[in-house]
């Protein structure tokens, strides 16, 4: 598979990094085959728990590679059928990460800017380092981020990101913690000991709960509160009746250990 | 009426109090009932213009009773028709909270743990001790809170909840208040005044107009902003012709105490 | 056009000022028809890039004209009728703002409460003076704040709304930053100059990403996911067949300054 993106296993984590460090990783065509190609793999990589995404070089990500849409101008549409293609693949990237069964986490450094906020905007959870800064800039260029919106108003409250979509100045970590962009927010020497410490923290967790989790988490969010308490209560049943939920509550009400497969 | 869920008034206030603290206030089937039966009563008891709900002993509410939970697997089906029955009546308890006509105010202490933070998110509001600990942590067992999620969800910001949902680690007072799962955080020694103060606020405003908002409240939250605003509209054309309104207004407008029934 | 919303041109900003200082700047019928004129105008007005809205005199805006309303009582129907209309016209001017095709920035001082903070909470954006308060405080005379809950809703957590909606009781410009009520709070002697800062650096950006922006951002909120990234995918490809968003690009690229039309 392409190095684009570069795998890395540590015990039940799977590392990626987006390794395109000369483009500040930008999500060229290569670099969104390559990404789709490894959240694929993973989704059928049964020993992976959880996944750390992060980028090679000098930033997370700086969003799409300009030079490469520019090209795309020359074709007789004027691009339009490469433009609606690569909306279309880059918008499916970003879905992969919340309907992969394992949690996923950013581990952001540098800058994340354009489609690149939106990867952290994406991911289920978030690990900055202190310095980094966010934005959702084309506006700047006359290309509002609207593929990025989606996912970034699913994340901060509705006034901050209007702001940061119209003015397209940036937010650093610490205020991308204050309003739910990120998790958690670290020294950069510390960034990817963080990342790695959140991410063996839930692979630890019995992973078919995980799963179930996951999959319940995001479908619940759009349902009204009747629908959603009706979904999620059938996802219960279906957890308490598997064998190692069965074990993990013996072994609590035991105070052991559980001994899980 | 069943003394686990015991019940006190002070003039509009009623005061509940989960009371089984040998099990940290467990949500077992006789609490889920005698809670189900206080709340039902209480929709009836026009003379309650608020509800706080506490616990007794060192913790607000620490969730399902394992105990009673295990004990249904010896059934012939594994206990999947106890466990869909029981997640059903937990849902059900969950979801009276908000269609009660008096706002509920949780006021938390100790911890408040899966089942036991929903019940802090499903209230309409929260007052907490300083120190509370708040956690989602199912997980750590083998059972993630899928149900808990639905209210946790439409409390918090989806990072912070997927975190506490993955993680299984608990958040603390100040922070439950920084991401909107409790509106206010006071000394543990301070805990019951503030939170009756908070009842007693709300208890004071003319009835009617608080049980017309909070229907209207939770009817528009998943509308769309056109269905919002026809639907509310149509709610501040019935609240303006009370009686009691009129009252209000001229007395506002008079400089002078309204003269309420 | 009724100087009730006084219109000032300066370059592409225009600065709307409820000018009803004695009412502090009421919601009167007058004033509702003089600020929806105002809006539809702006809405044709293509040299207009972005709009401050702000209020003279001593507050930004205090709500309904409560001594209107309460006149409306000695027709037949006891004002029903007329509430009836005052809602769904006040309701519609709250969607023009959204509606209009440039950002609208409330530049608020003093209070913001009632029908005044639904304003706010309307508008785009919104920068406070320090010391402004702002409430949802009509349940105190007996009036729950049914239609400023939409907005304010959509804007500020569930508790938080909730509170402020039952108790009546202010929050501080601070507070509402850190719920998402206001953007920026800034010195009352910089307030004038720091809404017209954020005005100009949104006006300055390419006005038609703007505009294709900001009909994006509020039609892909209620959406699913799916849906919302079929929305702007499409979205995004109309930008990007704007000439000067081309134009944008190449200059980006080629690290000069765009030549926009």
């Amino acid at each position: 598979m392409s190095q684009l993106v570069e795998y890395e296993r540590r015990g039940a984590v799977a590392h990626l990094t987006l390794n395109a460090p000369g483009s500040l990783n930008a999500l060229s065509d290569a670099m969104l085959a390559a990404l789709k190609g490894r959240l694929e793999a993973l989704a059928e990589e049964s020993a992976v728990k959880a996944v750390v995404l992060k980028g090679a070089g000098k930033a997370f990500c700086a969003g799409h590679d300009l030079k490469e849409m520019q090209a795309a101008r020359t074709a007789e549409d004027g691009g339009a059928g490469y433009f609606a293609d690569l909306f279309a693949r880059c918008s499916e990237v970003m879905q992969l990460i919340p309907a992969l069964p394992q949690p996923v986490i950013a581990e952001v450094h540098g800058i994340a800017t354009a489609a690149g906020c939106q990867l952290v905007a994406s991911c289920d959870m978030a690990v900055a380092a202190e310095g980094t800064r966010f934005g959702v800039n084309g506006v700047n260029i006359g290309l509002f981020c609207s593929t990025p919106m989606v996912a970034l108003t699913r994340n901060v409250p509705r006034k901050v990101a209007f702001e940061m979509l119209t003015t397209g100045e940036f937010i650093e970590a610490a205020r991308a913690r204050e309003v739910g962009l990120v998790n958690r927010v670290v020294p950069a020497a510390e960034l990817s000991a963080e990342a790695a410490r959140l991410a063996e923290t839930v692979a630890a967790k019995l992973s078919v709960a995980v799963k179930i989790g996951k999959r319940a988490f995001y479908e619940q969010l759009p349902l009204t509160l009747a629908e959603a308490y009706d979904h999620t209560a059938a996802v219960m049943v279906e957890n308490m009746l598997h064998r190692d939920t069965n074990e993990g509550i013996c072994a609590f009400i035991e105070k052991r250990k559980p001994d899980w497969a």
